[in-house]
């Protein structure tokens, strides 16, 4: 038996969107830029995908442009944002727990001399709106905070965000990390007022190296990347058809079964938080009800380190994560444990286990009774 | 009958490339960011790859970072150097002749304060090296230079070029466009002198979204995508591992069958060229020569704009490019037509032929004949 409950980091590829993805890389493989047929018809597949894709947010396809990640998303949308409105002001806020390509990039921002606030969040990883309409200023261009939390499954109060931003900063562009919620949620960007929206493909069952930023018509932007002028400049480089129609096909078998989805995740987080919580030293991280995400559980185990559990449970074929495994296997303290306040004890005790609409009953059972077994053994071991 | 001739705006995908991206997409899917086996899978796969790319170069595989492409990999050599250094100098040189993600850059950087060299090429399109030499200043930070360009297949003096730079300008980093090259040329990065060199995956019959840069041990570089630091921080985001190990087999592929390709190559070249030059009107761009690129002939038609004679020749399913294709269907005149003084009443006139190892003669000859048949009944609307 095998339990993959790292859905969070990556997730298979779908039957749906690799079949797309083989039939752009050996069939129809034209270069859209090319004036002849073959592309012509990558480009009107390309114009299919973002159909697609404008189509479970409710936005204009001239509004989605795609990217090779999420990562290049959120350094797209923040860089993007920042040098094309820098005369309106040099003031951009985020949160204390952003994934590392948004802290990374306005550390950047920093150096380039914009100023950069951090929010601080409550215990369970929710935006301080105090905080936030404290300080928004007449030079705030840019606010970002990502949906839903990618270690702790915290969803943000989005709308209310926006309407604070729009109402104290009428300059500001805000922008919304949706790369963990996009699939789960239902997004309305034009209803909550997000202007920019970050997604990457490869979290929700659709090819790596695929994303897309949804950039609200009007926004000022420039571009990351430059060079022949694909997508009305905005991204260079020959389009990646196979990526972005993959993604296209996944975004849409999210979307299209979607309650389904949700009901069978909700399933199995509830099942698995209600057997996790009787194993003897482990306790879930944030909110656990439905204002909280349905794919993500955060669990501390106190007394046993996370990478000697996870180690454990590996050899027992159930896959998990320490931290958001997404800081490229360096082991380091989590900004967002921290910043909720994790009792420090906690901090290099916690787990991530994050499931998928193709996790089954099976797997959480399975994953249960290794962590039922494992963790007493390895707690027995512990100096109190 | 079909005759697919524009190679070098894209190619399709090779079997063995393609099958990779499909067991990397749907089975070794693992993120190589996860601490556990699946990660460490994923991490091996791409481990493989450099070494497999590295060995066709002769570097260190440590010195191989991926991209998402092409474009990608030369927005982040010319960007990441004269970021890294500038305290060093402000000046960069490169040629009138580049592609559009060389030449949309510097233009980017000279917004930034940079100041830009192009330098002339002659009626082949080769740099004039006296130029180059009196251009070459102490504050020199940066050179680029393509090694093939992309419209009529010159083959510029790399080894020559590098060693000016080198004599003349000590903190000068020389950057090699090996887009339209490697594969099709034996590239000795370390023996020429090169401290970069940007290729791309789909030109190879590899993966689109695909590419690398190759930056020498100890070239002073910034990144330009920012987040989980991977890749020793070079180049954030969760590894595409299907393209990256798509484009090492297609790599592979191109380099083990190289002598047998490029005679290939070589064979269709000059057969097409021989079959060209004898319809009336028709006169090739460029050398023809040895020290041409194997897999490119630029071909002007007195009388004929390249639009109509484009879509009359796609009619007959035969495809290729007007001006390099790579530039978003925009037709705009071609800078390499311009600053290699082709006659003025040419410049919309000509098109591109560019062809891969899979091509056959039996292509070429259709072509031929196709065009044979074309220009004529074209060129009888034409006034005098």
């Amino acid at each position: 038996m095998e339990s993959y409950l790292d859905n969070s980091a990556t997730t298979v590829c779908s039957k749906r969107a690799t079949d797309m993805v083989v039939r752009l890389l050996t069939e129809d493989y034209g270069n859209p830029s090319a004036m002849h047929q073959k592309g012509v018809i990558a480009e009107n597949y390309i114009k299919d995908a973002k159909q697609k894709i404008a189509s479970t947010l409710k936005v204009d396809e001239k509004e989605i442009y795609f990217t090779s990640g999420g990562t290049e998303s959120n350094n797209m949308a923040l860089i993007g944002a920042s040098l094309a409105n820098k005369r309106a002001g040099m003031h951009i806020i985020t949160t204390g727990i952003e994934h590392a390509s948004i802290y990374a990039t306005t550390e950047f921002l920093k150096e380039q001399g914009f100023e950069i606030t951090y929010l601080p969040v409550d215990k369970d990883g929710l935006v301080d709106l105090d905080a936030l309409s404290d300080a928004l200023r007449e030079d705030t261009i840019l606010v970002s905070v990502m949906q839903v939390n990618n270690e702790i499954g915290a969803v943000e109060p989005i709308d209310e965000i926006a309407k604070i931003v729009h109402k104290k900063s009428k300059n500001a562009i805000f922008h919304v990390d949706a790369i963990q919620s996009y699939g789960k949620m239902i997004i309305r960007p034009r209803k909550s007022g997000i202007d920019m929206l970050s997604v990457s493909g490869h979290k929700i069952h659709g090819p790596k190296g695929s994303g897309f930023l949804y950039i609200r018509d009007k926004v000022k932007m420039k571009p990351l990347i430059l060079g022949g002028g694909q997508q009305k400049g905005m991204r260079s480089g020959t389009e990646n058809v196979p990526a972005y129609c993959g993604l296209a096909e996944a975004a849409t078998e999210m979307y299209e079964n979607f309650e389904e989805n949700i009901e069978h995740l909700w399933n199995l987080k509830n099942r698995f938080i209600e057997g996790v919580q009787k194993i003897d030293g482990c306790s879930v991280n944030g909110k656990t009800d439905m204002t909280s995400a349905p794919h993500i559980v955060s669990v501390s185990v106190d007394g046993v380190r996370s990478e000697v559990l996870l180690h454990s449970l590996e050899s027992e074929n159930v896959y998990v994560s320490a931290g958001s495994a997404c800081s490229s296997n360096k082991p380091a303290v989590s900004r967002t444990l921290k910043a909720i306040n994790l009792n420090p004890k906690l901090l290099d005790s916690t787990i991530r286990f994050s499931f998928s609409v193709h996790t089954t009953e099976e797997e959480i059972d399975y994953a249960l009774s290794v962590m039922g077994e494992v963790v007493p053994k390895l707690r027995k071991y512990v100096r109190r």
